[in-house]
Parts: C-alpha cells; structure tokens; sequence
C-alpha cells in the first residue's frame, strides 16, 4: 500500500535570472524581463510530497504536520521575503530558475524525511508557470 | 492511446483521529488536536482518476456522469455529512485518516469501473493536505 | 483615503444543525443531512475585513500580522478542530448555521481592531455556500 | 536531473458530442444534453508539460515564454473563440470530446518542442472533468 | 442583523454576440472574436446573493438548499448546454453579454426568493471578466 | 440599470517595506521581514472594477479588451518585473504597501476609463492578504 502524501506551503521572495558568464545582450537574450538587475519577485507556491507505507498502527505515512515544519525548518524560514539571488547559502552560486530551485529543494530534504522517501518537488512560479524535480 | 480521466468532488464530514489500542498520551502524541473526542471535520475534495483507451466510436474513456454516477452511489452518499468514525460501515475499524480514506475508497471503486481501470484516488483533506493512493 | 484590509484565514471544525424546541420532525424538515446528531464537518474560510484611512507615515492601514494574530487569538484558537456545538464557549446556545458564526464572530472582534473599524466577516462554509455579515 | 515544466493557458470553445454515425437516439443516449446541436461551450484549462534535462548553462528546460508561444501559435488561435465542430481543420472529423483534443494536441505538439520532450497534455473541460494525454 | 448569503453554481453554454441592427464591419470592430457566427462558449460561474435578517428560530436567513434549487429550476435549466441565442425564451432578443444576462437573471429571480431579497447577481463569463448587477 | 465590471490582471514585482524618516529600530519593529533591503517579491493580482450604464446598442457598459489594454498600458508595464522601490515613476516617494499602491493604481487610472466610471482597485499582495480601495 504505497502512498503519496503532499504539503503545500508558499513562500516569497525577489530574484534576478542572469548569468555572470554571459554578457549583457545574452542575458537579456535569454532572461529577458527576469534579468532586472533590481530584482523582481514572486509568491512561489512549494508542494513536497512523500511516498511510502504509512504505518498499519497510525494509518500515517508521515504527520503533516511534522513534514510542515521539515520544510519550514530546511526551506521556508531561508527564502520568505529574502532575495534568492543574494541571500540563501544553499542557492550560491545557482541561477534561481524555478527547475534549479526544485533541484536545491530537493537537495535540502531529500535526507530530512523520517518516514517515507522523498518523492516530488513541486514549485508553482506563477499561476501559470510550474516546475517539478521527482530526483530522477 | 491512454487516456486518464478524472472527476472531482466534494464532501463534507466530522472524523476523529483515535487509536483504541494507544493510550490517551499516545493518542495525544500523534494526533494532536485530530484526536479531538468531540471530533472534528473537513470539506473533503475526492478525485478519482480512471485510466484506459478511449472508445474510438465515441471518443469517450467514460462517460463522466456515468463516473460521477458511480462514486456518489458507492462513497458520497456513505461519507457526506457523516460521521466517518461511527457511521460508514465500509470504515469500520479503520481509523479515518486520508491514506486510510484512499485505501478505502479504492477498495470500494475498484471493480465498479465500467471501462478503463481505477488509476488513483486522490483526497484533499484541506487545501495544504493531500493524499493519493495508485493501487500499488 | 478610505481602504478595506482583509485577511484570509481557516478553520476546520466539527458542527450540528439542531433547535431543542424544535421536534425531532421539524429538526430534520429544516436542516436535512446538516442535523446529524453525530455530526459533519468542514472546513471553513474565514475572511476579515477592517475598513479606514492608514497611517500616512507607515503606509498601512493595519498590520496583516496583527490582524492575523488577533483573529487567532480570538477567534481560531477557539474553532479550529473544535466541535462548535459543544465546545465553544462563545456559541453556547447559539445554532452554529454560518448566519450566526458570522454575527458571533463580529461580536468576538468588534472592539478588538487597534486601527480601523471592522467591516465585515465573511464565511465560506464550502466553495458554493457564503455568508457574511457587516454590523448592520 | 530530469525536470517536468508546465505551461497552463485557456481557451474558449463552443462544441457539441455527436457521431453521425450514430442514430438520433443513440447520439443522444450516449451524448445527452452534449450532444445538443445548437452547441454549447466551455473555458478550457490547457496544461501542456515538457520533461528533460534543463541547460547547465542557463538553468532553463525551456523557457516559459517560448513554450507559450508555441501553444499560442500552434493551438490556441486556432480553437479560441472558434466552434470546434465546425472551425479547426485539425479537429476535422474527429468528436471534440476531451479526451480526443488531448490526443489531437499532443500530434500537434510533440515535434515542435524545441527543448525537452512533450510529456503531457491535460485539459480541464470544466473544474471538475479533467483529461490527461502522456502519449503512452 | 443583515445577513448576505451567496450560492454559487456553475452552467455551460454557446453564445455569440452580434447586434442584427449593425453592419458587419460594425459587429467585427465592437465584438470582435465574440462575433463568431459559429459560436463560442463559456463555462459561467453564477454567483446569487440575497439579503436579509436571519430567521432566529433557524438561524437560517434562507437555506442554501432552497436557494441553490430556486437557482436551478428559474435559470440553470434554461442555459445550462444550451445556445444563449437561440434557445432561451427569457434571453430572446437580448445580444448575450454578461451585463445583459446578469440584468435578465435578476428579472428571473427577484420575485423568486422566499425570504430576504435579491441583492446581487455576480457572473464570472472567465476567471478573469467578472460582472456584476444589483438591482439599482 | 448600473452594472460592475472587473477586469483581473497579474504583475510579479519585488518591493521592500521601509520609511526612510525611521530609525531602522523603528522600520524593523513596524515592517518586520517586509523592510529586508535586499528585497522580496509577491505576484500580485489586481481586480479593476468600473461602474455604470451599460450601453443599450452593444450590450457593453465597457469592451473588457479595452479596460485590460488600459490597465496594461497604464500600470501594469511600469510595474510587471520590476522594483516598486526603485523604478516606477508614478511610486516615487511612495512606501510600496498594498493600500498606497491602491490608492496610487487609482490616480494612474481615475480619468482614463471611457465608459462608466472607476469604482474599485482591488490588489492580493498574497492568496491571504487583500487591500481595496473605492475612491471614498
């Protein structure tokens, strides 16, 4: 009896898409309005979801309430209201796309999951724009 | 050609989560405030997905009044504005969290699928809260 | 300058439809599936609304934050995960139809606002039933 | 580091259900209220979801914007605002149920995907009737 | 103690609008895409308000079953699958723009409601247009 | 017959909270993580809402086309992707909070609505975070 159990949290923050390798007119290229050197920003919606056997004696494969405050703990309290670009050690030196963002996230909690094993990272940018990173 | 098709719906129930072979800390441990003994309860979103190949005459994988159909006569009118610890036959025994209430209503859908095969069940227990079961 | 503030919140909890003077006949004639005497449930959305001028020199009207920590202590603390007919001290005697949540949680918060007057309480009871409520 | 991005953009659409194939009873047994012959119609939800290995260099499977462009101009004008009975040369002869505009937009699709590879096509026809095409 | 209490339905169906006193070009340049003589369609949210004082033996200003049926039986019947310009009694001779159908959707219900009055009739014709009529 | 339109529009945008006359006690104690210098970022929805009569001939109190180009041409270019703090003119010596930039989308857009009259700003800096203003 294999189960997916998801959280949903949000979070937001500012960025800039720009990579020091490139010059100006490829940034701009490629980035385009995301490459404001003022930066812009996002609510970013995160869903993390789990998977595994929950327990025969608690019918819980995970309290989600526990997995609210792994994320919390590894993730949320380091980019809500933070610029990704300046201020998130585990995002140095990482242009923060939405796919290298679930990539990171995935980084940060793939060890930190008690009962199950991680099994999705799931970043909505906008309503309309949506990454996802299952560690494959 | 493998479709999925899915249908979503509603209910609304009063649970508790409760463990009888726990005792009252125990029970308090895990379950927190869900272990409330005057219960508590839950706008329920259910999505039961069905997967398959369309018929080509049709154009339908199932017709889904026929699908909404089946899941109000075999679940909805068991579970909604009910009691899900006293008073769903089919949850007898069964401590009434989400994974359990996938499980459940697997068992329940599993051989009333007129054409293609149940391919998940999916509960929302809040909008930050859910649960999906695949049959596997 | 006059502006609306609101702030979203939510709460799960147990509830009954039921009058004592009312026969058992008439109990279900007017409130149907909703007067289980084992209860159902939901999870309600709590909107807010506080209505005034904000302070020029901080640009607000009133801390969100605020607002949200004043409608949890007065409020949410008292619901969530509670059994609104047996539990909450402030609904004692009262038929907790979102009618009378709605006119009983103004009354909790009406003089509680530190800036601006309360406007209004709005209760989605599910995705199609609201109900609100401005103190006219 | 496979990666799954989603681009969600809508539609509307008049249709109707109907083999001509079919005799009148049949089309309306199967078809009911849908197969109405002055049409009827919908806001469609398209979800159209590329997988593979985002651009060390720019962090980006595909860049959004572009992948929204291809939906525009290889879908989207063709069946927005349109009847898709009568108006889409790509819809020719095909029944417009949800499940064959999935598998008609994926043929559309699947080689135009300019980084990564098509790796669904989910329609939400209604908020609660929702297909998906993974071209399986 | 003034309460508003809102059901929300959902109906879909085809329109196209067109004014027969304007010349082609007229309609083109007012109407645009909507002008399609094949129609296009729309799933509309309707959203009914009523107003007025809760009964206080029930706690109900109107049961929200009652009033979701009123809805159906008065509207939802008559344009749910249907063509808004050919097959409503109540809409003929009216060009379908959501301004025009919130209007005639008063004119259906206003003598409808059992307790309380209309207040407000709110049409959202996509998740983005909303319009709104309340009897002034 | 006085009808209410809304047109809902999106822009991503990074801001920081902070009043240049406080000590940076007194920002940190009324903004919290909302004054972070190095910025944070919200996708903000903004419902425009104009009131009045809608013109008999067509049907329209205004072309929701044209109110989503006037929006666009007259608030949401300054401000999609880009710093509220640093590079809107219209912002200038304005603390980007929600109700000041209300009150400042208002004044852009007051004289610009062709038919009928602007009735309300409505702006969710977040999914639980709402500020209106009416004009008053």
């Amino acid at each position: 009896m294999k189960i997916y159990v998801t959280r949903k949290t949000h979070f937001a923050a500012a960025h800039r898409l720009y990579n020091p390798n490139f010059s100006d007119e490829k940034n701009n290229e490629i980035y385009g309005l995301c490459n404001n050197p003022n930066y812009h920003g996002h609510n970013y919606i995160l869903e993390v979801t789990v998977c595994g056997e929950p327990d025969p004696e608690t019918g819980y494969l995970i309290d989600l309430k526990k997995l609210k405050e792994i994320v919390e703990e590894k993730i949320i309290k380091y980019v809500d209201h933070k610029n990704l670009n300046l201020e998130v050690d585990f995002l140095k030196g990482i242009i923060p796309t939405a796919e290298n963002l679930a990539f990171a996230f995935w980084k940060r909690l793939e060890n930190e999951i008690p009962s199950g094993k991680l099994y999705s990272i799931k970043i909505y940018e906008s309503e309309r724009n949506i990454v996802e990173y299952r560690g494959e």
